[in-house]
């Protein structure tokens, strides 16, 4: 599609199946939903964006792309960091934003059936009214959409303990490639019939169906947590202490690492009273009261041994300020210039060689990296900031961001722990998973979307 | 292959690419490796039975399979209930049961890397010694192997705090159909980087690639379980216990319902002390120490207000003994005639509606049917008992079944909640699936092994 009166035209017949609002090509409206949160990536021109309301036209929309061949890029709140949702040229724009409904909360089972357009802080909030509690939380999740959340198979903060979205999802309502609905999973606590479709999906980026339905797994209320925190000159030793600390066999339900570049540009925002000096810091959180005493002991025992400052939150004012500093990272660094996120995970152990590493690849190639993120789970996010009109730095920075990657592969690690492949990481994609996995990856996207029409490039390069 | 000639040519030239004793075709070997446990189920006649030792074996097994065309049929130890392991005609039966190295355990990282014949409990004891432990514990852990595990999602009596088999599979090495060799997943606590194809292999019931070595996930060493038990005159009341715990915010490990038919089956291998009259039985235990206290205090409450008689066990020895009895239900039930075991799952609210539904057919239509099973997952297995030489009996049964099926279906619950669907259950897939999703499964299956030579007949019919 290089010439825009077929695009014109194919807009207005789809418009015609759809209802008044759905679609619009609106030039400004179209580039504000081009990309998403990733600046680094580019993206293509778009013919259309639909917002549709329901699952049914959902199913028109991708019936008349199918029979067209024309390119759909699903989307939630454009807040992930890889360009999943980076529009394609030509392509629809399928956006979920619209179907917002809470469709049930069943309080005796915990469970809940949502539409992919609720916000994953506004779905907490509704499921809180009944005493119950949705784990998932990535950085985003104020702004982030649940359908969003499954497409890409969020993290999070609470991930050392609680696990990732698929680990809460159940069931899903999924209109394929060619229009049809296909209902996944169960509602049950347990279910074997058939192929796990539901895991297939998500996580899948959009490249297999788009979700327009979601049955979550729900829990009783957490407890308020209880918040310790501690200050390293050597970010080594946090590195150690994190280790020391997963061998208990309490879990903290946060365990979060947060680098000096990092408190370095929080700093230049806020003071938050953190000693100076500090080269790296570490917050813990224990949810579960019975244990946060023995959780909190063993992390004052191994953070002193290795020559940090604990403090203890005294309480949930405290609490929340600590984590206030944490969640502060993103946006602080995003002032900073431009930024480009990396998504190393690597096996705990490994996480000093990590860190130790990324520092030494900031100091040879000159490029700043912050490095902070989800220490219990090995999973970091190193994030190189710098001038994108500076070409110097442009091209170290691709270097730095290769070497990042390079380096967790080699500890035994992947390319993504949380953010996705979208189009950043499909060539090194294929690296880690070598030509068999890659080939299994073309069958399984051959199957079902044999037309290619969903989200063509993200993923699976050149498919 | 209805002559017998090709049959043998075909086991000479595939014994010709294996070491000595890989491959044998003694026909009362083959005879006893054609069947798994599920004694209402058909078998095929076999023509060979292989035990490879390596990955490169399976996978010259698979090369030769495909390029002739002859059928394989995976197997663990044969413990499965749904005749997924069960020879068909002319196919080659692939045991992994040499294989059964454990390739590493990794304390620091809570991991381990094994091969597939390794036994459950086996594994169990050998992480251990490392104070580590693998929650997943089928009925048949003493005899079942990880990979029978892994290609079913083997659920137990762990699944209500700590899910099943998948929730601790990581990654996988699979031989796929052509004897291609796949690693999927990873090593690390979160991974996103491609499709989640460890979990399409997990619960595939061997038709999709042969598992070859897993990297499962481990947890530092439970507490020893505190236990109580609970009886009740009504059934029913029991099934309202069981929501009423649920519903607080500290996770039984264990809650298990035992009715009065099997209470008098195992009664009459031993006595157990438990009061005359007992409708149904409560088994709950709590592996944490911290939570205890306050879970068996919320059970003795439910209980006590629904008019349960509750017990706690007095130390690990009556722990063990309440466990024993409800572990001796399918032994005891075996000794009474031809067991035929269901494995609803339906959300937990509905348990009554189940357990009752189930004493009405079995009323009815005249036949002995026990109610036991993991009442904090609404996952029951009621298990007909009945001779089969008595054709009456027989063709009861045979509606027994699918009265039952039928039933937690429409209580919002799946065919199955750990068994699998193997042969036993292909029809009632096609019914829980939809037209859709069984077509989404024929595409995933012919994407993987469209010479359709993987455990054909297997969880899909005709395919």
């Amino acid at each position: 599609m290089t010439s825009t009166e077929p695009v014109g035209y194919a807009a207005q017949a789809l418009a015609q199946l759809l209802p008044d609002g759905v679609l619009t090509t609106d030039p400004d409206v179209l580039l504000a939903h081009s990309t998403d949160h990733a600046s680094s990536c580019s993206a293509g021109r778009p013919m259309a964006l639909v917002r549709p309301r329901t699952t049914e036209q959902v199913a028109a929309v991708l019936r008349f792309a199918s029979a067209e061949g024309i390119p759909v890029v699903p989307q939630g709140a454009r807040s992930g960091l890889s360009g999943g949702a980076n529009a394609v040229d030509g392509c629809v724009l399928l956006s979920t934003e619209k179907m917002t409904a809470i469709l049930g909360i069943d309080v005796e089972n915990q469970t809940a059936t949502v539409e992919p357009g609720v916000l994953n802080a506004e779905f907490g909030r509704a499921v809180a009214e009944h005493g119950l509690y949705y784990p998932p939380d990535p950085a985003s999740y104020e702004m982030a959409t649940l359908g969003g959340n499954a497409a890409t198979n969020a993290g999070g903060l609470c991930c050392v303990k609680y696990g990732v979205t698929a680990d809460w999802i159940r069931g899903l309502e999924v209109v394929l490639a060619d229009g049809r609905v296909l209902d996944t999973g169960r509602t049950t606590a347990k279910g074997v019939a058939g192929y796990d479709l539901t895991r297939l999906f998500v996580g899948s980026e959009g490249t297999l169906g788009v979700i327009t339905k979601i049955v979550t797994a729900l829990l009783p209320a957490a407890e308020a947590p209880r918040t310790a925190i501690a200050f390293f000159s050597d970010i080594a030793a946090a590195c150690e202490t994190v280790t020391e600390v997963m061998r208990g066999s309490a879990r903290p339900s946060l365990l979060e690492l947060v680098d000096s570049v990092s408190l370095d540009a929080i700093g230049r925002h806020r003071d938050y009273g953190f000693p100076p000096g500090t080269g790296a810091l570490l917050i813990l959180q224990s949810d579960d009261a019975a244990h946060a005493d023995r959780v909190l002991a063993r992390f004052e025992r191994a953070a002193e041994g290795r020559g940090g400052d604990v403090l203890i939150a005294e309480g949930p004012e405290e609490s929340r300020l600590f984590l206030a500093a944490r969640r502060a990272v993103g946006t602080a660094l995003e002032h900073e210039g431009t930024t480009l996120s990396e998504d190393t995970c690597v096996p705990r152990s490994r996480l000093r060689e990590l860190v130790v590493g990324v520092q030494e690849i900031s100091r040879r190639l000159d490029v700043t990296i912050a490095c902070t993120g989800h220490a219990g789970d090995g999973n970091m996010h190193p994030t190189m900031v710098y001038d994108r009109t500076d070409t110097r730095q442009v091209t170290a920075v691709q270097q730095a961001f290769d070497e990042v990657m390079a380096l967790g592969l080699a500890l035994g690690g992947t390319i993504s722990g949380e953010h996705g492949v979208g189009v950043l990481k499909r060539h090194w994609l294929e690296r880690e998973l070598g030509p068999v996995g890659l080939d299994v990856h073309r069958s399984v996207k051959a199957a079902l979307d044999p037309g290619r029409i969903l989200n063509p490039g993200k993923v699976l390069d050149h498919f």
